[in-house]
């Protein structure tokens, strides 16, 4: 065809994915992972008492799905001990974050994140025709004092802050939090992306203020309640601008199987702090394993641990490869200096022997590679 | 708080929406319905094949589903003998419509549908600030003359037609379809909306062609299949048309218990064949019910029959709170002429009793509140 009818929005943006799934890696490549720890997915599993209710609901799919969720939206509510007017359910954060920046951006409104955030957040800002603005980590932390300050200057509609952080793992207590929120200019939003803060210490997330008109937060049962696949979570907020939502929201979107398991998740602390403190084991762990190789990793407030390979993001790449062709799936941060960095998820033992079992020889032929071809002058 | 900061567009967006769930009208009645026959959802269950494979799949939902749907593409495209690049799999029909609109329509555009149609298109064209020119139901049909000609004389970027109809359960033949294509105006998109086809005479679906660029067609999981609660559907049209929605779309979006459901109902075409027999033979009971009546149901080729209740839009809906205080969920049509009929979907014998057992009174009811009530000199 000689140029297809798309908007002109639509025309203008890139044909680029944020991400590459692993089964599209594992077509490419032709054999499966052997280990999948790149995706920061829940090995341990979702709760048994989530998988039950999926069982007993298979059958009745043929009904659509509550369009309000008021099942769950009630139960999170109690949970969380906040007015269900303040809580949207929706199909998992991503879906979340594409709906926040149709609603609160125009084209050519700017919009503030970190260089190396949350690359899914930046396709959505693209795709509505925002101005993404960046500032850089400071100390493999995002910096809320440049995010305020480029906020200001900028005059930007949205500020996205993940606490704790992605791809980094570190963390704000909710003190840094509160200072953001005040040196944010007059009607910018904060979007704060809260998708491990179950993992995380005690005083990560501020307390639940519905009445404050400054952020939106978001929550999702992919991670700590490993439910993924089923892309669901929820924002919280104002009740004004959660009402917002439903004006541009797919109504029968959020799929009634992942109602139903999210609500027998919700149901199951339990489960939670099994995986809790099954994370917090395997972070040790990890750690274990890159000191054992001369690595250093990062803290990590996530299901997930970032190992500072000790060189620059060629060097990373290199390794990152020799653990792909080893079968072991990770992905590491896509930018500068958070590239010397791999990604690697925590997961049942069995996995992370793999991962043990191949970081070596993925070390030893990324200082091959690279060392020898003189990119790294240092280069043990 | 004093203003939300929405963006210009949502701003001036109605807090309406296009359907009120039956949970939410049971939520507001105190009580449950006693038969569901009003959303076109298919009481005869999915496939247990399906129904197996998401038992199976439940425990490994802590994984994210695959962003392309590769297993379900490539079904789909050898079952339906098309290039998998031609097929787009996404959130059902819903979603899809949605991203339809983003990709095609800037603000200011002009949109053409039927004036009683699907509500939900009508709700993205207005969402993403397109303009909506309306034509009339011609003989309870989609006009699609009519459709073409405000086509040209709008300069309409979309056409929306569903063939087979909803609400009216009505259908043209592949020749009208390709007429219509042949009258439209160039870079306009034919959106042929064929969620109900597999319940449709032979002949109703055009041949597949994926290298016409002037239309893009939709399928579902959620009506023959009865997969309505996972949302899955997917739309096909020629592959650079399909590729723009790996633009905008939210990449993660399909879950995974979808995808591995409608996997397994593709493959069990038996199920389809029993659910095609059963819905013949409960349109025509629901017919014989509406003659016993004293009523007319117009030809369906869905699972739904739309009843003429002999008498206006009032009476109808007086008819169908009558169905509703009886426990029975069913739906109309919201505009004239259309709304002189409810509309009842095909169910299972059970359900189908509870409707014939409540059509009498209801009726009888309806007659002595809109009749007495004077709004129509004819009653009876």
């Amino acid at each position: 065809m000689s140029r297809p009818p798309f908007a002109p929005l639509v025309a203008g943006l890139p044909a680029t994915v944020p991400f590459v799934g692993p089964e599209q890696q594992e077509r490419e490549r032709g054999r499966p992972f052997a280990a999948r720890l790149g995706a920061n997915e829940s090995g341990f599993g979702p709760s048994p008492r989530a998988v039950a209710a999926m069982q007993a609901a298979a059958a009745g799919m043929w009904r659509y799905c509550d369009p309000q969720s008021a099942d769950l939206k009630a139960a999170l509510a109690a949970h969380h001990g906040i007015d269900p007017a303040a809580i949207l359910v929706g199909e998992g954060i991503d879906g979340l974050l594409g709906l926040t920046v149709r609603l609160f951006v125009a084209p050519g409104d700017a919009v503030v994140t970190s260089a190396g955030a949350y690359p899914t957040f930046n396709y959505h800002v693209a795709g509505y025709g925002g101005r993404l603005v960046t500032r850089p980590y400071r100390a493999d932390r995002e910096d809320v004092t440049a995010l305020a300050e480029a906020a200001r200057s900028s005059g930007a509609r949205l500020v996205y802050l993940a606490n704790p952080d992605n791809p980094m793992g570190s963390w704000h207590g909710q003190e840094a939090i509160a200072a953001l929120l005040d040196a944010l200019p007059e009607g910018c939003l904060l979007c704060l992306d809260e998708a491990y803060v179950e993992l995380a210490p005690e005083g990560t997330a501020p307390d639940w203020n519905i009445e404050d008109t400054r952020l939106i937060r978001f929550r999702t049962f992919s991670k700590a309640q490993g439910l993924a696949g089923l892309r669901i979570g929820y924002a919280v907020g104002h009740p004004e601008l959660i009402a917002g939502y439903d004006r541009i929201r797919n109504h029968f979107g959020v799929n009634a199987m992942a109602q139903a398991a999210a609500l027998a998740a919700l149901e199951d602390p339990g489960h939670l702090a099994a995986v809790r403190a099954a994370v917090a084991d395997c972070r040790l762990r990890i750690g274990a394993i890159a000191a054992a190789n001369g690595l250093a990793a990062l803290p990590s407030a996530t299901n997930f641990v970032a190992i500072d390979c000790g060189h620059d993001g060629a060097f990373a790449r290199a390794v990152l490869a020799g653990l792909l062709a080893r079968d072991i799936f990770v992905r590491m941060p896509g930018v500068a200096p958070l590239d010397r960095c791999i990604r690697v998820s925590c997961a049942p033992e069995r996995e992370i022997d793999l991962f043990q079992a191949a970081l070596p020889g993925a070390l030893e032929a990324a200082r091959a590679t690279v060392c020898t071809g003189g990119s790294l002058a240092d280069c043990d």
